[in-house]
C-alpha cells in the first residue's frame, strides 16, 4: 500500500486489511453534517457513517457519537463467486471533494473493471452519493448495495451497538429505514434511492443486519447510482447525478476560493498542507447554526466523539482568520451550552460558568471518570482526573471568543453571547483562584495543564496565563461595553449584573496572578517543576509513547507530554507580544524535555521554531505533516487529528506569515521553511479579505493586497 | 406471550421482543454438537449458533464458547414491505426434537400463512435443517435466507465478535462460507443448501454481515428447505427432507425408549419433567468421544460457555443411571484434561491432579481473575477468588467416576482412565490437607464451598466430606486393583506408582479429616459459622438476588447461598447412608438460612424434602420446575440451567424413587410429591436395564422389572 500526496490530491495505491483502518480515516468524506469513512467499499468493514451532533448514552463513556450504518458497501458476485478487488487505486480529489476508486475485480469467469465516484454532498447536507461503473463481466453479475447495521468499531477494547431497525419500507427504487437507539434517544431515518443502467432488475433484500437492493439481469456494462439521505430527505424527487455533482463541485470551488489557499514547493509538503486543510473544511456544516467538532473530527470514534479544547484553542486561529463564519458556529456551541457550564460551575462550588473538559451535545461533563486497563490476566480501573482538574478549557473558550472578535469585530456576536461567555468565565476564575499571602499573589491550585504527566499541580503556567488573559479580556470588553454608545452591549453587561467593582476585582486578580519562578528567562511550568529530576529522553522530536505503567514515574521527572509553557508564550506573543529572547529560551529549554505524546505538541514547537528561524524548524514542520498522513501516533485509525491540523495553521499563520494581533491591528513578520516556495491565503479581517502571499525564493517576501 | 407445557410438548403463544431472549433459550434446538437458539426466525436477533467444544481466546474471560452465525433467519418481504409476524405460535415437540412455528404474516397486500419445521439433526450432527411453507401471498414475495455474522450477544456488559469471513462461494443452490477467528484459532466452515418449490429463482446475496439466498419469482404457495452444515459437510449430495426427517425422528425415538421416561399427573409438572429431560438429552453428542457440557448448556453464553462442577456432580446421577454411555463421555473430558490438571496441581504447589473451577477445551483454569462492575459513573474490578479457592471440584470429578463405576461396573473405563483420576485427585487432597495438632485432625483451610458467600473459610464441611470420600474411594479402588486378578487394573495402579503405604496414608487422612462442630445433630458448615449472626431472610424458598454491594456484609451472617451441608449429607446418604434424623435436622436448620441465589440449591433441598416426606416437598419441587420455564432467576436468557436440571433428577431418583447405592446394590425407598401420579424410568445397572415404575395413587408404590 502506497500513499502519495500532491497539492489537492491524495492517492492510495493497493489495499491491505491491516492498513485499511488508517486509510479509512484519510479517505473519509464529510460535509460537516454527515461523514462516511473511507474503508474500501468493495470489502466488508465494521465502520459506518457518522452524523455531527448525534450522541447517544452508553456505559462508562457516558455519551458517545453514534455509529450509523455503513451506506457505501458494494458487494459484487460474478457467477456466484465474490469478485476480489485487485490493483486498487483510490484518489481523494481535495479540490472537488470527491473520492474516486478504480479496481480490477478478479473472478474465475474473468476480470471486471470497477470505478466509482463518491461525495458527501457539500450543499445537500444529508446526502451521500455514489456512482459505480462495472464493465466486462462475462459471467452472471450480481451486485448488492446494502445499508448495513454494522457493530460499532472497537475503540479502547469495547464496543456498543447503538441501534435496532424499528421499521423499513421498499418502494420501487426507494428504501427507507428507521433506526431506534437501543438505550433511548431520538430515532433516525435513512432513505436511499438506487438507479441502475444496464441491469434489468432491482430486488429488495433484507436480513438482520443489511437492508438494500440487489441488482441483477445485468449487461456487460453497468452504471449504478446510489443516493443515501441520512437524517432527513429533502425531497422525494428522483435525484439526478449530473446536477447534484455540479452543485457539489461548485460549493467546494467557492469554499477554496474563499480560503484562497495556494501553495507551491515540494509536493509532499505543499500537498500535505492542502490535505489537512481539506479535512478541516470537511468539518464545517454551512447550514448548521452551531458546530460540534469532536477532537477526531467526524472521521472516527477516538475519544468517543467528545469535544475538547482542540476546537476552541487549536482550531480558533485557522477558523477566525480564514473562515470566521465557521469560527462563530464553533463558538455558538459554547453559547448553547453556557447554561450547562453555569450549572457545572455551581456544582463544583464556583461562580460563573465552567466548561467541561470533554463535551457532548448536552454540554455536561462527559470525561469518563474511569479508564479500564484490560490485559491478559489483569483488570484495572484507572481514575481519570482530567475532567476534574484540566480546567484551562474555560479560559481556552474565552480566548477563542476574544480571538474571533479581534479578527472580526463582530459586535453582534459579542452582544448575543460572546460577552456572556467572557463574563461568566471570568467569574469562574475569580472564584477559582485563591489568595496566597506568602506569595502575595493569586494562585490556582490542584490542576492539570496541557502536560498531563503532572497531575494536580499548583500554578500551572499555562492555566494561570490563560486565566489572566480571560480576566483581562473580560474586564476590557465589559469596560468598553459599559462606556459604549452601543446601548446593546451596555445592556448586555448590565443584564449580566457586572459592576465596575467586579471588573476592578478581575483586573486586580489578573494583575497579581502568580506566574511562577524563573531560571534566567525560563519560566517554571508549575510550582516545583524546577526541583524535579531530569528524565532520560531521546533528544529528537519523534513522539514517544509512554506505557501506562510508567506514567506514575514520569510525574517525578521534568519530562513533559506537550507544549505547555511554550504554548502559553505563543498565545501571549500572538495577542500581545513576548520578547524574542524569552520565547527562544523557553523553546530551547522545553523542547528536549517534551515527548510529544500528544499530537498537539509538535505544531506549537514548529510554529515557534519557524518564527524563531530555528534550525529545527524544517524538521519539526515536516513531522507535523506526518501526523495523519504518516500515522505518526499509530492511532489515525480512530479519526483525524483535528487539533494537530489546527496547530499546523498556527505554524503557517503565526510561524510562516508571522501573523500578530497586538495593538488592535494585523501585523506580519514572515519566515520560511524548507519545502515551501510560495504560500498564499486569504485572511478575513473585520469584514475585509486580505490576500497574503508569501514567497520564499530567498529571504521571505510577503505581499498583501485587499480583495474586493 | 404465554408458555404452556405438557408432557413432551412446549407451546409458546405470541411474541414480544422483551421476552424473546428467554424464549430463545427454551426453544433452543441442539444435538449435542451444534445448537441453534430459538429466537423467532422471522425477526432479526443477534444470537446465533453454537458448536460444542469450539472455544476461542478473548480478553478477561480468557477463552469462551464462540458464537457462530445465525443460520435460521427467514426474512420475508411482500411487495417491498417487511411482512410482520402476528399470531405467532411455536411448539417444541420434545418427543421428536422438532420446532414448529406457525404465524400469520401481515402486509398491506394481505396476509400470508407461515409455517416452519426445524431440527438439529440427531444423527447427522453437523446438520441444522429447516423447512418453510408460505402460502397466500398476493403481492410480490421475496424471501432472504442468510447466514448472518451477528455480533456476539452481550453478557455481563461486554461483547466480542469472533469472526471474519475468510472466503465464500455460491455454487448453484449451495453456499459455503469459511470463517476465520479474529484473534487466532481454527477456522470453521458452514455450508448450506437451499431447495425451493414454487419459486423460479434463487439469487445469491452477499454483504458484510450476511451471505445467503434470496428467493424470488414465487407462486402463491412456496416451500423452502434449507440445510446448513456447521463444521463439516458429510457429503455434497443434495439432502432430502423426508429421509433426513425420518432418521432424525428415529434417533429421538430410540433415545426416549432407552430412557423410558413416562410421567403422568398435572400437565404443568409432568410436562416440565419431560422439558428439562429433553434439554439435557439435547446436550449429548452420541458421535463424540468426550462431552464438554457448559453450565448453561449449548443454549446460551452464560459464564462464557465455561464448564463447572454441574456436569460432574449434578448431572452425574442422571447420566450414570439413565445414560451411562453419556456419563462416560462427560468423564472422558476430565480424562483428556488430566494432564492439564496435573500441571495445575504442580503450579499451585500440590501433588496429583487439580481440576480447574472453570474449564474450557484446554483444561486450564478459565475462571476470570476479575469481574467488572460497570455502573453509570463507576468502575470496579472485583477479584474473583473461586478459581483459586473453590477446590471441591476435584473431589466432585472423583465422585462422578465412583458413581459411574458403581452403576456400570465399567472396569475397562477404570483401567483406561477412571483409576488415574481417583489416584491423582486423592494425591491432590493428601497434599492439600494439613495436620492440625490442636484438633488432632486433618484440616483444609482457606476454601470456598458451594456457598460462595463465605470466602476463604477453613474446613468447609462439603469440601472436607467430598475430599474424604475421594480419598476413601481411591484407596478402595487401588486396594482392589492391587489385589485384583485383573492384571490390567493392577498394572494401571502399579504404573501410577501407588504403594500400599500411600494408600494407608490416604485412609489415615480420610479417617481423621476434620468434620466440624455439631449443635445437636446440626453440622457446622465451616469453622466459625455457628458464631456468626443470624440474617434477616424471608423464610419462603423464593430465590433471593443479593446486590453485589451487600455480598461483603453477608459473609458476617449465617445466610448461605445454596445447599452446602445438606448437599454433602445427600451425597453421603446416596452412597453410604446417613441417619434420617441427621438429614432432617440439617435440612430444617439450613433451609430457612438459604437464599437459593444459585439455581443449584432448590433441587437439592427438594430432593431431601421429598425423601423426608417434608411438608415443603411439593412447594420446593414445584419451584425447581420454574427454573427455566418460569425464568425463576431472570437469567434464562443466558442459557439453560444444566445443573438445576441435573438436580431435578436428584429430586426424582434420590427423592421420588429413593434410589440408594450403598452396599454395592441398588435400593429404593419411594416417596410421592403433589402433581405426579405415575413416573416410570429405565435405570441402567451394570449392563442391565431396570424399569422402575412409581405409582402415587395413595402410598408410594414401586414396581421394578428388568428389561430384556
Amino acid at each position: 500500500m502506497q500513499i502519495e500526496v500532491k497539492p489537492y490530491r491524495l492517492c492510495v495505491k493497493g489495499f491491505s486489511r491491516r492498513d485499511e483502518p488508517w486509510v479509512g480515516t484519510l479517505l473519509t468524506l464529510s460535509n460537516g453534517r454527515i461523514a462516511v469513512r473511507g474503508e474500501l467499499e468493495l470489502e466488508p468493514f465494521d465502520t459506518g457513517t457518522l452524523h455531527a451532533g448525534y450522541y447517544l448514552d452508553v456505559p462508562l463513556w457516558r455519551r458517545e457519537l453514534a455509529q450509523l450504518p455503513r451506506i457505501n458497501g458494494v458487494y459484487v458476485l460474478c457467477s456466484g463467486e465474490p469478485a476480489r478487488p485487485e490493483k486498487v487505486e483510490r484518489e481523494l480529489d481535495l479540490r472537488e471533494g470527491l473520492l474516486r476508486v478504480r479496481a480490477s475485480l478478479s473472478c474465475t469467469a474473468g476480470n471486471l473493471r470497477y470505478t466509482s465516484t463518491s461525495a458527501a454532498h457539500r450543499r445537500l447536507k444529508s446526502l451521500y452519493m455514489q456512482r459505480v461503473e462495472l464493465e466486462g463481466c462475462s459471467g452472471e453479475l450480481l451486485v448488492t448495495l446494502p445499508i448495513e447495521l454494522a457493530s460499532n468499531p472497537f475503540v479502547a477494547g469495547a464496543s456498543v451497538r447503538h441501534f435496532d431497525i424499528a421499521g423499513f419500507k421498499f418502494d420501487g427504487a426507494w428504501l427507507s429505514v428507521l433506526l431506534e437507539p437501543k438505550r433511548g434517544g431520538k430515532p433516525i431515518a435513512l432513505t436511499s434511492f438506487l438507479r441502475s443502467t444496464g441491469c434489468s432488475e432491482l430486488i429488495p433484500v433484507s436480513s438482520a443486519g443489511a437492508l438494500g437492493f440487489l441488482v441483477t439481469g445485468c449487461s456487460s456494462r453497468v452504471t449504478l447510482e446510489r443516493y443515501t439521505f441520512v437524517g432527513e430527505t429533502p425531497q422525494r424527487e428522483e435525484p439526478l447525478w449530473d446536477s447534484l455533482l455540479r452543485s457539489h463541485k461548485a460549493a467546494w470551488r467557492e469554499l477554496w476560493e474563499k480560503i484562497g489557499l495556494e501553495v507551491e514547493g515540494e509536493d509532499r509538503i505543499a500537498g500535505a498542507i492542502t490535505f489537512y486543510t481539506y479535512h478541516l473544511l470537511q468539518l464545517i456544516d454551512e447550514d448548521s447554526d452551531s458546530l460540534m467538532i469532536p477532537s477526531r473530527g467526524l472521521h472516527g470514534f477516538g475519544y468517543r466523539g467528545h469535544i475538547f479544547w482542540d476546537t476552541d484553542l487549536y482550531l480558533a486561529l485557522f477558523l477566525s482568520a480564514l473562515y470566521p463564519e465557521a469560527a462563530k458556529k464553533v463558538l455558538k456551541f459554547r453559547c448553547k451550552t453556557l447554561e450547562a457550564a453555569r450549572a457545572y460551575a455551581a456544582q463544583s462550588g464556583h461562580k460563573g460558568a465552567r466548561y467541561p473538559w470533554e463535551s457532548v451535545d448536552s454540554g455536561f461533563e462527559a470525561t469518563p471518570r474511569h479508564g479500564l486497563l484490560l490485559k491478559e490476566n489483569s483488570c484495572q480501573c484507572v481514575d481519570i482526573l482530567t475532567g476534574e482538574k484540566e480546567i484551562h478549557i474555560t479560559a481556552d473558550v474565552a480566548f477563542a471568543v476574544d480571538l474571533y472578535y479581534k479578527l472580526t469585530g463582530d459586535t453582534h456576536f459579542m452582544a448575543e453571547c460572546g460577552l456572556h461567555i467572557l463574563v461568566e468565565s471570568a467569574r469562574f476564575w475569580a472564584s477559582r483562584v485563591a489568595w496566597d499571602p506568602g506569595k502575595s499573589a493569586y494562585v490556582i491550585r490542584d490542576v492539570i495543564g496541557p502536560d498531563e504527566y503532572h497531575v494536580g499541580v499548583d500554578n500551572n503556567y499555562f492555566t494561570n496565563v490563560m486565566a489572566k488573559l480571560n480576566l483581562e479580556r473580560a474586564a476590557h470588553y465589559v469596560e468598553e461595553a459599559l462606556s459604549s454608545k452601543s446601548s446593546l452591549l451596555r445592556a448586555v453587561a448590565e443584564n449580566l449584573g457586572v459592576t465596575r467593582q467586579e471588573v476592578e476585582k478581575w483586573k486586580e486578580i489578573a494583575g497579581r496572578i502568580f506566574e511562577g519562578r524563573r531560571e534566567g528567562l525560563v519560566v517554571e511550568q508549575f510550582e516545583g517543576y524546577f526541583d524535579l529530576e531530569e528524565g532520560q529522553l531521546n533528544s529528537s522530536y519523534a513522539p514517544v509513547r509512554v506505557p501506562v505503567e510508567e506514567l506514575e514515574k514520569l510525574s517525578q521527572l521534568k519530562v513533559i507530554k506537550q507544549a505547555d509553557v511554550v504554548l502559553a508564550l505563543l498565545i501571549q506573543d500572538l495577542v500581545s507580544g513576548v520578547p524574542k529572547e524569552v520565547l527562544e529560551a523557553n523553546y530551547r529549554y522545553y523542547l528536549p524535555r517534551t515527548t510529544h505524546e500528544s499530537s498537539l505538541s509538535l505544531p506549537i514547537y514548529a510554529a515557534v521554531a519557524i518564527s524563531l528561524k530555528d534550525e529545527n524548524a524544517g524538521g519539526l514542520f515536516s513531522k507535523v505533516l506526518d501526523t495523519d498522513l504518516g500515522n505518526l501516533y499509530g492511532n489515525t485509525d480512530d479519526g483525524f487529528h483535528v487539533g494537530a491540523a489546527g496547530g499546523l495553521w498556527y505554524a503557517i499563520l503565526y510561524g510562516l506569515l508571522g501573523l500578530r494581533l497586538s495593538h488592535e491591528e494585523l501585523r506580519f513578520k514572515p519566515s520560511c521553511v524548507d519545502g515551501i516556495r510560495r504560500l498564499s491565503v486569504n485572511i478575513s479581517y473585520r469584514g475585509a479579505r486580505l490576500k497574503v502571499d508569501l514567497r520564499c525564493d530567498g529571504e521571505p517576501l510577503l505581499h498583501k493586497s485587499f480583495l474586493t
